[in-house]
């Protein structure tokens, strides 16, 4: 089976596309895809990578493309979502404890659909004890452990690996060593994925 | 008949994809398309947007996101092309002048085969000479014309208006004041020219 690894951080606006798109896509072209949340941010600062901060006619932009695409999607965010997270890093963490018990899919839609859906900040309350609660698992817990010294370090260990590979931005997709950059590279990565090539158009 | 503004600098890596696919989409999808050079890193540096400078991990994947998807789209650019380009503003003002006189979109298709296929840079010799005698033009004509007070306030004039509009980047293409950013948001803007959305997908 053909295998993709989707490098993504909660926080990240473009990847609640990918997010809620990505599962059927995966199931339709028979694709493994491996979830690995890592912290984009770490990366772009040291990369001086800034995309949209004291850039207000780039961010309006990037609302109304999202907005476009998700109906595209047949999706119904509430645009503009909460941005930029103050609690990026804690959500990622609880991501990475998610991909260690196996709910790490469930918890991301989750905490997408309440950012971008109600309004509610991914890494905070209410929307960290929202989406626990929805996926069955207790928020006290999984608090504690989510900032336990061995979360952090896997966390960092991930954002390492995703530089390591060439990922500086989120959502990437890894295959066979190549990297595509954002949503709108999906399609690309899966032709990539199932033929090494990008599907040559007429 | 539908119609989109293409706003465009020569000095755009990714626009080169566009330029040579733009054409054959127009008849297709039977869409008017309206050229319109402007200066970008006007706006860019105004806005402070600077893509790829001091940024050689986003640069280095930018190149192989075009090599990609170049094969995609059967062409066979030399990656990477010379970059940033010098000539920038001089190789739009003679697009200016070249869309007042009707051979626009044959220098501009000649001048970025030139420096992708060639690796002669735009907007500098020996691009500009072998690009005009190309397209029948001559060469001591067009350069007095392009650098005359007359297209340097029109190039000036248009850069104004792509900024009003809330274009930030080269490719961009307007369509019923919606702005897409991008070569890869022509497919969208095609969809938007045709049916005032984006098609949706299962």
């Amino acid at each position: 089976m053909s295998s993709i690894d989707f490098w993504y951080s909660i926080g990240s606006t473009y990847t609640y596309l990918t997010v809620l798109r990505l599962p059927k896509i995966a199931i339709v072209n028979g694709i493994e895809i491996s979830w690995r949340p890592f912290n984009v941010r770490d990366v772009m600062v040291e990369q001086k990578n800034i995309p949209f901060s004291n850039k207000p006619v780039k961010s309006a932009y990037m609302w109304r493309d999202i907005e476009r695409r998700s109906r595209m999607y047949n999706l119904e965010p509430k645009i503009p979502a909460p941005y930029p997270l103050s609690g990026l890093v804690l959500a990622n963490q609880i991501a990475i404890l998610g991909k260690e018990e196996g709910w790490l899919e469930a918890y991301t839609q989750a905490t997408y659909r309440r950012w971008f859906q109600k309004g509610e900040p991914a890494g905070e309350e209410p929307n960290i004890s929202g989406s626990l609660i929805e996926i069955g698992q207790d928020v006290d817990r999984v608090i504690g452990l989510a900032t336990s010294q061995e979360i952090v370090s896997m966390l960092d260990k991930e954002t390492i690996e995703a530089k390591a590979l060439g990922v500086f931005g989120s959502p990437s997709f890894v295959v066979f060593g190549e990297v595509f950059w954002g949503d709108d590279r999906l399609e690309d990565a899966v032709s990539w994925a199932l033929r090494g090539s990008l599907a040559p158009i007429e």
